[in-house]
């Protein structure tokens, strides 16, 4: 084998990796606010993209909020199964919050054809029936966001807190940009970047800032 | 709304994404070989990053082994749920193709308790085992594709096609780099980057190329 692989004990794969963030995020001059680190860190860990460093944006007191949503029983939508089972189940346990995903759902596939559109906006018409106050980890479909957007500005919905980050080419920069015009907690990663990886990475800081890693 | 949204219908948001990404690449200068479009093309389309042009590498023939093992009856297997989530269920099944991941199966965690190591190494020990011609997607561990890499050299495995992106910062680069050396078939994202999202994509790109969009 010509390749040296470094020692690390499988336990502590995690930890190294993040010491190996935090010194490079060092040296990279690009400053980073303290209390969103655990997010940031995070979505490099899971993306090996520094860019997110400056991309990610944050609504006044959104950790608070989003932590207090957590421990007082919010469930979550994402917009993938994906997404959804990139979450952690052993946090979710430890807390009782319930995670929906919808995209399969034979009732969203009829309503997406009904109206011409994406079964990613029907499923948030479906998950703004939910009866629990919701926090949204949308990281894939632009429609999504876009539906939220309109959603909440009808007064149909007020989510706890919105995770805004789709991928890709076709909307994605525009429905971001609308999320950050809402009155609503939102964690959001700007540009064409993300993905249902990153969207699930940021639930699982959150989930860790709560329960513990 | 003061954002300006682009006007394409749900069914054909994916292929005005391919023509963005057709017309950047060649904008760009970047040369990829038209053969291995449609994988690092559908790469950029789950990533919107554009460096996987650079960084895919593939090994001689590898399309044809692929879509023939696809067509024949080869499995999956993945080392991570959400790898295996975003991997088309509609192609799975038109194809006749089982997908496993071991990683939540209580055997696999009382193997890597049992023997100091990673759950995806043991995963992949119990993945050996199986009584069918197998495709790997590896999108996460390291552990994973070094425990492949070991499993071929000791001649106790063959696989059809190992695709390797694991994403981060230990032993990443380095289980990469290894894979190049095996005489197996194989797509890798070399360097950093990767994840679940970028095996599955090539899972998929394959799938399509077999069975269609």
């Amino acid at each position: 084998m010509k390749t040296e692989l470094e020692q690390v004990l499988p336990g502590e794969i995690e930890a190294r990796s993040f010491e190996i963030i935090t010194e490079e995020l060092e040296q990279s001059g690009r400053k980073i606010e303290e209390r969103y680190a655990p997010i940031i860190k995070r979505v490099i860990h899971t993306t090996a993209d520094f860019d997110y460093a400056d991309q990610l944006v944050f609504s006044p007191n959104v950790l608070e909020l989003a932590m207090e949503a957590l421990r007082e029983g919010a469930c979550i939508v994402t917009d993938t199964q994906m997404a959804k089972a990139g979450i952690n189940k052993k946090a979710l346990r430890k807390l009782g919050i319930e995670i929906y995903n919808f995209m399969a759902d034979e009732d969203v596939a009829e309503a997406a054809k009904r109206n011409g559109t994406t079964r990613a906006v029907a499923s948030m018409d479906k998950a703004a029936a939910l009866n629990c106050p919701i926090i949204f980890a949308v990281g894939n479909a632009p429609t999504a966001l876009i539906r939220i957007y309109e959603l909440v500005q009808e007064g149909k919905l007020q989510p706890e807190l919105v995770i805004g980050t789709p991928v890709g080419f076709v909307n994605v920069v525009q429905s971001k940009e609308m999320i950050l015009e809402l009155p609503v907690p939102y964690i959001v990663a700007r540009g064409r970047k993300g993905g249902s990886n990153v969207a699930a990475a940021i639930v699982n800081a959150l989930l860790y800032l709560v329960c513990g890693r």
